[in-house]
């Protein structure tokens, strides 16, 4: 394809981000939480691109999920301080990014992960601890000795971690307190771990969690229309741009983004101007009495959950209303 | 990668097919449906690998949702005949395919879809007609002047199209009935139209619908959770290979695949074994009080709904059993 100029020339559906959101977002960020008491999470956005724009915000560290999105980090030059934020076996692959002289640490939980580490030529960890949401991360009680099994591997333990995934959306009124309960299970541990890092938080609790050392957030640079009904000063940078490539006398018109662009366990993604009646595959069917749109017209509609509908396009059209000002490759998709 | 030998050697989450079951589905629909006679849609499976294993057994015309679609199937060599079966406004795209000397149609319900097929290049379309669905297609009682302005603008019509995707899912005792009410209502829209060819159908009518003269289905082959609950010959044959990372004496166990690596429009995938706790961006908390699993353990889970959630993947590993027969790349995903 030819260099668009304007959004009129873009394939359909394309995923936008508004330049000026995303800059008054990460700015708004980087004021709270600057420099490294920021790890950026790679997952949100899967881009390379993206995140050297939050570098240049003053970010140099960052995190992420797979395998993958350090391998691609690593190869786009910002792998200074990399932290897999998750258990992996499959350790090879970030010893041979530590060969290559990066520094990559990897969360570990178990016996099986610390060894996994060491034999995969890893050399720093951050002991994992379960803090209340149902998924990762060893009992409290347990961390300490993990250190000890780590430290005998000859790996360095940089400190611990802890996800509060579970107060993201918790009502204002009580979620300051029930992260700071969190937090005191995460310090507790940290005294039987040791080291610097005390790695938590997200883009819903980076305001109330006070303790960490660093806030693992990634979505507050795009959202989405879920973390939009939180409080903060944070609002939605990213749309799907779609066209209208039917109409209905009965009402309605159909645009050409469904299920194949979008992340739906959020539920159904938002169309400013109207209603949405459903997606299929590779339609939504807006709702149109007044037969506002015609065949042709361009839509934006807003992602219910961020990460997975990202996860779905091969890159972000940067754009300054119908301008496109750049291009940020998602190129850390898959495993 | 190496050439991995067995599922052991894959890197998780992985999209599994299970062959002998596959060569099921297929056979089974091919029976009922040989030849031209089924124009399998290769939305449900993106690959064109997977498409030239249907071609083996007898179907040599396609039909497929997006425009990358065509153009990867054309690229594969498998452009005798390709349907478009949705309506688009760059039909340039597909005019290049045509002058490569691909056989190229395309579905047409408005001026503008028509024109745009004229001016791009392309020499063939059929009128998409409303039957019931709420999406794309004209009014019946419009088919056939689009047909005359189709073929005043220098297009061959070869026929209608229409898509009961409403009564997939019907109930059995109504369903039979409800189908042939929508193909009475596309079959006088082509009495309007002319052409030999009236395209309609899929996974869940290909058995009721005895008036198309070629069904569209693509789910068969691979089938997902949803559809498995319709009586039919076909069997699941897809999985998504996951790694258990970590355990807790709470009694659950964490896979490795999660919202990135499904479609979640139809709800949780399926773990055979026992009760799924909640997906999250990259992984899936699996129900274990027993303790049953162990970290490294592999586990499969069955996908919701199959289109969304290949889309999320780079290829299918073929097995028999854990051993890996085959490699299909998913390689007619994005727009």
């Amino acid at each position: 394809m030819p260099n668009p100029s304007t959004i009129h020339d873009l394939p359909t559906p394309s995923l936008l981000v508004e330049r000026s959101v995303f800059d008054a977002n990460v700015a708004a960020m980087a004021k709270v939480h600057p420099g490294a008491s920021l790890r950026p999470h790679v997952k949100a956005f899967k881009s390379s691109a993206l995140a050297a724009q939050l570098k240049l915000a003053g970010h140099h560290s960052f995190c992420a999920a797979t395998i993958r999105e350090l391998e691609g980090m690593a190869k786009a030059g910002l792998g200074t301080d990399l932290l897999l934020a998750n258990e992996v076996l499959d350790a090879r692959r970030l010893g041979a990014l530590v060969a290559q002289g990066h520094r990559i640490t990897v969360a570990v939980d178990s016996t099986e992960t610390i060894h996994a580490a060491a034999d995969g030529g890893v050399k720093e960890v951050l002991i994992d601890v379960d803090i209340g949401l149902p998924r990762c991360g060893c009992d409290p009680a347990d961390a300490g000795r993990l250190a000890d099994l780590a430290r005998a591997s000859g790996l360095e333990v940089r400190g611990v971690m802890g996800y509060e995934g579970h107060l993201m959306m918790a009502a204002p009124d009580t979620k300051a307190a029930a992260v700071e309960r969190a937090m005191d299970v995460l310090l507790t541990a940290h005294a039987d771990v040791g080291g610097d890092v005390i790695s938590a938080g997200g883009t819903g609790t980076y305001a109330v969690n006070t303790r960490a050392t660093e806030i693992q957030a990634g979505s507050y640079c795009l959202l989405d229309t879920d973390y939009a009904t939180l409080e903060s000063p944070f609002e939605i940078a990213v749309s799907i741009l779609a066209t209208i490539v039917s109409i209905s006398s009965k009402g309605w018109a159909v645009a050409n983004c469904g299920l194949k662009a979008l992340g739906m366990d959020h539920g159904n993604p938002t169309w400013p101007e109207g209603e949405l009646m459903f997606c299929s595959d590779e339609h939504t069917t807006l709702v149109d009495p007044d037969a506002n749109l015609g065949v042709g017209d361009q839509v934006r509609l807003l992602p219910a959950h961020l990460d997975p509908t990202v996860a779905r396009h091969e890159q972000f059209w940067v754009v300054d209303g119908e301008q496109i000002v750049d291009r940020w490759p998602i190129d850390l998709r898959h495993w």
